[in-house]
């Protein structure tokens, strides 16, 4: 049986170059996750290479995507025997909403040193997880549906300053897909995306739209929960970085991306 | 006077869309450096769109530059008030070998709240700042045409990490260009790219060619030395992410990269 993900991600070839595709509302944020929206423009980018993962990832936001129909249409811009780049847009309605570039690969195929400076946080046990009420929206709806498809489980520390916010721009906790679906590299650009923004735990603030957002697949993960760190260092007049560590149950970093994004202010009442 | 930057960056209209340029031997690391060669498609996409400051752009690299002729394309993909888009693919021979999504907007525009948690390095004087004997070349030639135009001053504990190798793999620095032109929004996805990759300072390794680099311009330099780090984190079967961060002399974050990129073994001898 599908998952929601392979079910809500699926791509049919509609012409040379192009994919169709339907955005579900099972993964909202208020509007499709941006995470989600990018996994959609991926499955027509792995339909045009040969190679099995997503090294690397650089997707750039034209405009907020809505439920319903979508096209995707990609170029092949090398064909390489290690690596191959593509470039694809997906639109609605005849409008770019993300335009991405994508190098594929095949993680099991590299080769050299090994050398890792960063460690996984520390986290009780996902049972002892949760968020302190709600899971903070931004000004939405109290919990987005994405909720609902991606389990995301803070640490105390990291529920806490979710609550009282003015403390470091750091979220930390257990990530995976609800039901526990088996996660592969392909997951990973959501995963990535799909915790509430660090910011939230420093700053009232509204929405954090992204402006671009690239992901490093590192490693096909583990079964299993996944560990993440979320962090933003640098505010600037309203624009953020948000940097995210994702390491599998061995201890693997297996994704790690960054992303520009801007800070709305909070909505009113 | 034009500057070498600006000389060895022109673009020169060649058809709807298309700008001609001619890539120099000045910002070689035995080949053209990679964030030199982006700067050229970005000058190209500078005459495209109306916003002055490119505040993200996300290159990946195909294939290795040479000196001489080459022509970029580019794409505008959305023209927006407070931002634009375009797609840009630099070509020699007819053959991709960079390819770019930019994000242009307006610095002096953004509006938002401020926050900074990082810091820049405590460096002596950029005049008690020096590699010991010749800067670390990976294995080509011992200078690079690249250290006669971007001046790069390792702390002295930088300097010593990459004689000594084995060190974590992070750089600190001074940075500006050579003869101290001013340094704009323009040239720092150059200076995100042209000290010697972090790595130097933990393995002895060879080449570490640029697979994707995307760069962040967060400020407007103030005039004078930048202060830089760079570091590698994670390193996973010769693949590794590299960071740098800048700040100009009043303290301000202007620019955060990441790149992802491939460990090449040392060369013989």
């Amino acid at each position: 049986m599908a998952t929601p993900f392979a079910e809500d991600t699926r791509v049919v070839p509609a012409g040379p170059g192009r994919w169709s595709a339907v955005l579900t509302d099972r993964w909202d944020i208020s509007v499709p996750n941006g995470g989600y929206v990018l996994c959609v423009a991926l499955a027509a980018v792995r339909e045009a290479l040969e190679q099995p993962h997503p090294l690397v990832v650089s997707a750039h936001y034209l405009g907020t995507c809505v439920h319903g129909p979508a096209c995707v249409d990609v170029t092949v811009l090398k064909r390489g025997r290690s690596l191959s780049t593509a470039f694809a847009t997906l639109s609605q309605d005849d409008r770019g909403r993300v335009t991405v570039l994508a190098t594929y690969g095949d993680l099991r195929a590299s080769t050299g040193p090994t050398l890792v400076s960063v460690q996984p946080p520390e986290l009780p046990p996902p049972a002892e997880c949760a968020f302190i009420g709600d899971r903070p929206a931004g000004g939405f709806s109290q919990r987005p549906a994405i909720a609902e498809r991606v389990d995301f489980r803070p640490s105390p520390a990291t529920a806490r300053a979710l609550v009282g916010r003015g403390g470091p721009a750091c979220l930390e906790g257990w990530l995976r897909l609800a039901e526990g679906d088996a996660v592969s590299a392909d997951h990973l650009p959501l995963l990535v995306d799909a915790s509430p923004p660090a910011v939230f735990a420093a700053l009232q603030t509204g929405w954090v739209p992204t402006i671009e957002l690239t992901v490093h697949v590192r490693g096909v993960p583990a079964p299993g929960w996944l560990r993440a760190r979320i962090e933003t260092r640098v505010i600037v007049d309203g624009a953020l970085e948000e940097d995210c560590t994702l390491w599998d149950c061995d201890g693997q970093v297996v994704a790690m991306s960054r992303q520009l994004a801007r800070v709305l202010p909070p909505a009113p009442g």
